[in-house]
């Protein structure tokens, strides 16, 4: 376990930027494209690490803001690792609690020297920089860690997100230095906001000092679908095609298809097991809603081409029914079910790739699947960020 | 499948009135002293089947009364019945509902037809009869069903349980006529309150009517745990030898040792899952609270000697951690650390039995296990039981 994650390209499908590779970490080999399912404090929330594994997800990410609060890294450190702690010996990758910290906590005040912030849980207040957060990931042991980086609001106008990427560069050197286990990967992450040139910049500035991996951060934020797709296009052109592309927070399964096409090889989101605790389930037409009547008196399962445990085990039915008495196993099944859905969609999405028919898979499948409606999908995120901060 | 659950007395401990013994029913023999987990909406709260069968139980209770509300009986039949329904082979006992009328629903009106009662989900009306009761369980498919009872409160006076008990008797009679599927087994339910002279004559009476086995019904709602031993003691030993005894919501640890001393081969208890997920973890010296600061950096699992799944795979610290997260997997590990406890309990139990040493099993387990003070006890009771008449 003495060597660094590191990525082998294996194909990139013609007529198409889509690529398949392999990202090979002391925690076993992950085929890519990958989506990384999210357990920030510890959990894939309702599933055991066995779980996790049988659905066939390789590597998930976790949160250094939400651990480094709860339980404390040293916790951590004393129970044998992020691994041992959570009882999971497939790959893991740390965020560096960037995100979280101008997006979660409160009271921020940004200096060159890092980021002083209160608590989301208890107000205490917490300074991170550069250096720390790298200490605490080396402690935690994922497979892939990130840099600090500045995270602009999607509204912050030029001047505002020129400094932020400043200093992300600058903290992203820092990390750089700072970073001493040679076992884990060490990926920057490429800000700018919606500023082409800005990305540019960013771009070229990173892929000059060299890192391990390139994420695109400071999409999927509020902005539209549209926006975020040009900007990741942009940016994933000017990453170097042997290193990693990592797109954050992103997304639902058209998102990834397209991310895709566009040459990303990593996402990572909640909304697959956020959305599947609200009753919201993937089939190959769309987002269906278990709790709708429909389902009420269903024998068959929700999706009849489903080969996961739920549907192979339970009608429409038992699930709208769990669902209307809040059982929770209710949230577990579904979760079991939006995760096998992305893991086949990988697999697919994979498949398609190596056969060099990416393309037309691309395009049978956004032809069928039926995304959210945009406007709803603007209007929740916004509930759901609001919701995040008057939580606060 | 077509014959009844039967029963087979295999041993009684010397010394005692401890029995071991067998009930063979259409999904399985499942192997007594037994404790059925609490499945009332059609789930063993947080757990799949699977998992309740690896822990090995092999018969759980569901609620005929919730069953009835939701999803709605036509539903389950429309399914093919609340073992296909619920994913679960083994064996099922339904209650009757009567229990849940009289202290979860509203505004009964009691006549000898049957009982008109409110919903407490949505405050619909409803009547149950002795004859629709059996009619659901039927349609339901349970191995074992109940007759419809009366259940006095606690503290209603001689007159009003003796009615009660008269009407008891009433409809186990009418049940009796009713029940037509010869695959499933019928209890009888003894009511007779705290009265001597009542139980007496509610086990004659129901006894030579005659039941496929025979339930004590009217005890653990408040009374203190002396009455509760007390009166099972005296209402055990006026039934049948070659019929199993039911001792209904018992309950915890060291009551169904209690109980198994005094002749009892059947309990069900929501106990186990409900306080496994307010973080109330058994072990052998008695109950621990994980949210307590001593397990925040424990290496170790909550009970080095358990050999479950939580157990053997995590630290208290990670234990610890999910329930100050309020992470939905900590519900679900302390449910399967405690319904493993007892299902380890149950087998020791029967073990010693066999053996013929449950009298030094019995005093060694109470030596060392430490039962929730008995004032605390009869409070938190207390506290539940009116957080559920204002949650009607």
């Amino acid at each position: 376990m003495s060597y660094p994650s590191s990525y082998r390209l294996m194909q990139t499908c013609p007529g198409s930027k889509a690529r398949a590779g392999e990202l090979i970490t002391p925690h076993g080999v992950v085929s890519t494209p990958v989506l990384l399912p999210v357990g920030s404090q510890g959990a894939v929330k309702t599933l055991t690490p066995g779980e996790v594994k049988d659905i066939g997800m390789g590597m998930i990410l976790a949160n250094t803001y939400h651990l480094y609060l709860r339980p404390g890294i040293p916790v951590i450190e004393k129970v044998g690792g992020l691994h041992k702690f959570m009882g999971w010996d497939g790959a893991i990758l740390t965020d560096s609690g960037g995100y979280q910290i101008f997006s979660l906590a409160r009271l921020r005040e940004v200096s060159n020297d890092g980021v002083v912030f209160r608590s989301h849980i208890d107000g205490s207040q917490h300074l991170l920089t550069p250096e720390l957060v790298i200490q605490f990931q080396e402690s935690l042991g994922a497979d892939i860690i990130m840099v600090l980086d500045e995270c602009p609001a999607i509204d912050d106008d030029l001047e505002k997100v020129r400094r932020a990427v400043k200093r992300t560069h600058e903290w992203a050197e820092r990390c750089r230095r700072a970073h001493k286990r040679e076992d884990q990967a060490l990926y920057a992450i490429v800000q700018g906001g919606v500023f082409t040139e800005l990305r540019k910049q960013s771009a070229e500035f990173l892929t000059s000092l060299g890192f391990d991996g390139y994420a695109i951060g400071g999409l999927s934020i509020g902005e539209t679908k549209r926006v975020t797709m040009a900007m990741t296009e942009e940016t994933a052109a000017l990453l170097p095609e042997g290193k990693p592309r990592y797109l954050m927070g992103v997304g639902s399964p058209e998102d990834i298809v397209e991310g895709v096409a566009r040459g990303i090889d990593i996402f990572d989101s909640a909304l697959p097991t956020r959305v599947a605790r609200n009753g919201a389930l993937y089939t190959r037409l769309g987002r269906v809603s278990i709790q709708n009547a429909t389902y009420a008196d269903m024998e068959q399962p929700v999706d009849a081409e489903c080969n996961c445990y739920t549907c192979r085990t339970f009608s429409a039915a038992y699930l709208h029914h769990l669902f209307k008495c809040r059982e929770l196993l209710a949230y577990r099944l579904a979760t079991i079910h939006n995760l096998t859905f992305m893991s086949n969609l990988m697999l697919k999405i994979r498949g398609a790739i190596l056969d060099g028919t990416f393309n037309s898979f691309k395009n049978d499948f956004l032809a069928s699947y039926r995304p959210t409606d945009e406007q709803a999908r603007l209007d929740q995120k916004q509930m759901w960020l609001r919701s995040r901060s008057q939580n606060q």
